[in-house]
């Protein structure tokens, strides 16, 4: 195993150390270790919005802690849910008095997690609703959405809910602004290489040369099939096929596309995959508002990409516009 | 070879029309299919901040288009230097009326197509001025430092010249700040695995598992020795042995600390990397006035890591916190 670290069962503290350092001026250490919040946090007044998930995913989860976006995130091990403990505290370090909203991916732990936290900190008088991001249009038929998993959505789904409630959003305009993102939502991936856990050694599954996994989970989950290895443009129309008829996404519409390497494709690859994206909305009459390329929700060194397109209302617009300051994106109000 | 491509002749082509689209807020097409401009550029009355150099590296060069940052890149194949012509075309692109500064790397191919494009510039009535970076210690000795490499550093020189640019200083003045700016620079990196052209289709050189390959240069150049593979704090320890001594830097020095993956590498590894460099620098009397740490200059799919020092003066410091706009990039004015 080709890595740098240190002890393998120690990457997630020695990770959130350096973190911790070298983002100093946005995010800080709580008494919880696994509980990372933003600088300013607390914010009297505001909505705090929070979130969760397996370590692995960089920029995800920690790195969208910052302004006008996630107030307090709960840390898990490699591919691991936080635990209830620390979605409790990431709750209590977020709360500004006017309740949390609690935006995460729609995995059992988590799901386990979130929900025990819920009640710890209902005991304690701390209002909290959630919003489980379920975007990943490969993992569940259609009719069965509510078993779909969380992916890069999540991101999305973050950023409007932070600017919601950055805006003054009340608790309930916070909730209903983030289900709306993840409801406008859907995404897709294709693995070309897995990867491989520190404290494993060895990848926990196998994608053979010269073939892809369409469809790919962010921890190697199986996908919809086994196909040969496609060019970059083809991957691109094979993504759409999978989530244009989804949502449906259709002429007319306005977008933000996402497409996120998965850890080790290089950032070039990314860029040729969007070309085609952005050639074949072109020709279906939808069009791109915003767009982001690049590494937003990783899992290690795997290769690949997915991509993820949102439907957009007036409202999703202003928000996703709106000016925003973390380690994994940060935007000017232009 | 597991890649995300079309043509592998093509890749630049494909990667540069995607790039196009996704920034089109930042960057713009010229005449020159391989000459990248930003939006704002040229800006009358300010000196034009010129590079270049092969792809596969980015965000270098193109991902530092921008706000007070690079006016016009010229872009070459993959590891391989832009044209001439391509660099004399940049200079134009790039003309404010108050000369052209190019800051770019110490390559044969670069230094050459710089000269002949300098010259063409200059039957033109353009004044260009260059630096040349040459900040990795490990590819020359400090008596032939006019000899080494230029590597991560580079970005740094180009947020100092670009910031100088933006104050409105004169050709000379931009100039001597990017040469103070690199001269006060120093890299190292180590690789562990090995990359792929695309239009080569395997390794053009190899890491043993279990190895690490200490100094190597961007394009897999070899380093000072290939040592067993180290834990992520004996890299931290063998690369601040490298270059603390180098500069020197000592007790009282503040710094910029930019730590890059080399393109593969798990974003999360930079910080456990960056955990032990700031604590050692910390023990050294060594302040870190700012410090990036994430995937600035890479070399395709390589794993690895490059560390880079920057001794700062008052100067220095005022610019390097200038707010930047770039893809690779982004720094808010705090």
């Amino acid at each position: 195993m080709q890595r740098i670290i240190n002890n393998p069962d120690l990457v997630v503290e020695d990770m959130l150390k350096g973190f911790l350092k070298n983002h100093k001026d946005i995010v800080a250490e709580t008494e919880n270790p696994r509980v990372i919040k933003y600088v300013n946090a607390p914010a009297a007044g505001k909505v705090g919005i929070v979130t969760g998930g397996g370590s692995g995913h960089k920029p995800a989860f920690i790195g969208y802690i910052g302004k006008n976006m996630v107030d307090a995130v709960a840390v898990g091990e490699i591919f691991s849910s936080p635990t209830a403990k620390a979605f409790f505290e990431a709750f209590k370090e977020a709360d500004g008095g006017k309740g949390i909203a609690c935006l995460y991916g729609n995995y059992a732990g988590d799901n386990m997690n979130v929900k025990m936290a819920k009640q710890m900190a209902e005991m304690e008088g701390l209002e909290v609703k959630t919003v489980v991001a379920n975007d990943d249009v490969a993992s569940a038929p259609k009719e069965e959405s509510q078993k779909r998993r969380g992916v890069a959505g999540e991101i999305l789904m973050w950023k409007v809910g932070g600017a919601k409630a950055a805006k003054g959003g009340s608790l309930d305009e916070v909730i209903a602004a983030a289900q709306k993102a993840i409801d406008n939502t859907k995404s897709v991936g294709i693995g070309i290489t897995p990867c491989t856990i520190p404290s494993v050694g060895k990848p926990n599954f196998q994608i053979k040369e010269g073939t892809m996994e369409v469809g790919i989970g962010h921890h190697g989950e199986p996908g919809i099939k086994v196909a040969d290895l496609a060019t970059a443009d083809e991957m691109a129309q094979i993504m759409l096929d999978i989530i244009l008829p989804d949502q449906p996404f259709e002429s007319g519409d306005e977008v933000v596309v996402l497409l996120s390497g998965l850890g080790a494709t290089p950032i070039m690859e990314g860029y040729i995959v969007y070309n085609k994206v952005e050639q074949i909305l072109s020709e279906k009459g939808i069009k791109v508002h915003r767009s982001y390329v690049g590494n937003y929700f990783t899992s290690l060194e795997m290769m690949g990409v997915t991509l993820t397109l949102m439907k957009l209302d007036d409202e999703l617009k202003e928000l996703i516009d709106m000016e925003v300051d973390t380690m994994g994106m940060k935007q000017f109000q232009k």
